[in-house]
């Protein structure tokens, strides 16, 4: 088999052979001792023990969230689940594809497989590869929000310099794309206070953001409808992926999160958590996010990308039909279809 | 004289006779005659009529604006005047220099030449190329200000993904930059509501945000410091152009400004303005806008781009000297300087 794989597979395959004898430590050992002979492919993330949590917690010169977040009650976060849109253009189906790939090479190389059935939930791939560490856990989280955090981003920055260049109104699209670009880099801000990426981690989201933020940002000059379709189905498997976490998390299946205190940035950021909150409490919420933001983006690549406005930023009181709001009372997993939205 | 000009020039020139031809009509009388006339060179702005503004006005699904503006008091508006950092550093005199020689360029090809005394005001240069018609003034502001929404996108864009890819926080300047890049644009949606600009103008500005744009990208990467310094000295010169545009308005000299009706879009997004504000009051608070972005941009320029937060978001109730804040109540022109802030 090994004779089959191409060299980014024997790199990954390598580090998960120096992770799965990092994994193999009992979850209160530190893992320090390990450090000095990490690999430089090592890509397991260091858990931070509960000390060094509060020592790497940053309370300092923390600012009122810059878009703040919606209250979500705890039983419309346990709510959410997985729901998928059938792709109905050849653009849709480019799009879906596009993710399929993209995340099925991510899987193999890092080592992951979305159980699909009771049975492999419940063993979890133990033993194998495939088996999910508290620490594989946080290594995979960072990645995902770090790239996350590029769409809204890019898409805000072109629609605004496009409303400036073609002297026109945004209708309030900038503003919801620049919220999720906010709320995915919150999500990081937390992650990385809980764990440690190693180098060789940080060398790959340095430059696996040069590689899809130009690309994004290409594909987004050229066709912003099928790269929010494209977000769209990204943030689907973003919610299967934490849908997953969640379930690991109820069946106590992650010692090291059972305990662990969330830190400061989460508990000023999303309005139900406080300091006693649990990392369950955490990623339900984070999932919620995840949810909102595939309706949004599925939403928005059914909209005229020129003309229409942004129908989550503004209720109408007259309007008599169910419409998109920010919170997750309505919701819409597939996205809104243009026709039922007064646009 | 002529045969000394550049080719820019003679085009400059030709679109100043179409120009002057088109001012000489009288405020009242509607200029679509002279439209099928015009040179597609032609820079002039077409002043819309006071019934023309109310058709052209947009009240449709205006949102609340996503960066509050703060309250400013007529007082501290009428007392914000032009401000000149010295340069200190050898990038300081880059900047500065940069900014002198594009202005430089951009005020003779357009024909503007700021009053540098009495006589100068009084007679606004009247009869000659660098007289200021309502048209070119407003040729002027909507070029001025679709290039000044960039360096806020930008900066802010670059931040945002500095922040994701080296996984550390921002300390809040992404919230300042943004707002300033809004502000900016809501400018510029402003007086696109009042004046219907030429073609020409029309594509200048388009192929000038993709120069301007991509070359303010590649400094903001190499050297954010000075991109701020930059920015700091061309808001100097923004608050000296609207301080010789509220010198003519107060002066009558701008009848067609006289009784213009202010855009919705103004009304929502000054706390101060209502439906019967004058001209005069919404350049008075753009021209406060611009003096204020001149602080932040100079005091941004004196920090730390890596560790440094940003003073303007969060005041700390323990401090005892003045610090920077949002407002007109407190400003510093020139920049506040490194040592005397709390970071
Ligand atoms: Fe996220
Ligand atoms: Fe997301
Ligand atoms: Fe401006
Ligand atoms: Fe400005």
């Amino acid at each position: 088999v090994r004779s089959q794989l191409p060299s980014i597979c024997s790199t990954a395959r390598a580090a998960w052979i120096q992770h799965s004898h990092y994994s193999t430590s009992t979850p209160a050992a530190t893992p320090s001792k390990t450090e000095e002979h990490r690999s430089v492919f090592d890509i397991s993330t260091k858990v931070l023990a509960e000390s060094d949590i509060a020592k790497h917690d940053d309370k300092l010169f923390i600012t009122h969230p810059l878009f703040p977040h919606p209250t979500f009650s705890q039983e419309d976060c346990e709510k959410v689940m997985f729901e998928h849109r059938e792709p109905k253009t050849f653009g849709d189906r480019m799009a879906c594809k596009g993710i399929a790939i993209v995340r099925g090479t991510f899987d193999f190389v890092t080592g992951y497989k979305k159980p699909r059935n009771e049975a492999e939930e419940a063993h979890g791939f133990k033993g194998t590869r495939y088996e999910m560490t508290e620490s594989k856990w946080l290594t995979r989280v960072i990645f995902l929000e770090s790239i996350a955090g590029v769409p809204g981003a890019v898409a805000s920055f072109v629609r605004h310099l496009h409303s400036l260049r073609l002297l026109k109104r945004d209708k309030a699209w900038i503003e919801t794309l620049l919220d999720e670009a906010f709320n995915e880099r919150m999500h990081l801000l937390t992650f990385i206070k809980l764990g440690k990426p190693s180098w060789f981690t940080r060398t790959i989201i340095y430059v696996g953001q040069g590689v899809f933020c130009n690309l994004f940002f290409l594909f987004y000059l050229a066709n912003p409808k099928y790269c929010h379709r494209f977000v769209g189905y990204l943030e689907e498997e973003a919610v299967s992926t934490y849908t997953h976490l969640i379930y690991e998390l109820e069946h106590n299946k992650l010692p090291k999160f059972k305990d662990i205190k969330i830190p400061t940035i989460a508990v000023q950021y999303w309005p139900e958590l406080h300091e006693d909150s649990s990392f369950l409490d955490l990623i339900l919420r984070i999932r919620a996010d995840e949810a909102k933001h595939r309706e949004v983006n599925h939403t928005l690549a059914n909209l005229d990308q020129r003309k229409d406005r942004n129908p989550f930023v503004l209720q109408i009181p007259e309007e008599t039909r169910p419409q998109p709001e920010n919170g997750l009372k309505v919701t819409k997993g597939t996205g809104w279809e243009r026709e039922d939205l007064t646009l």
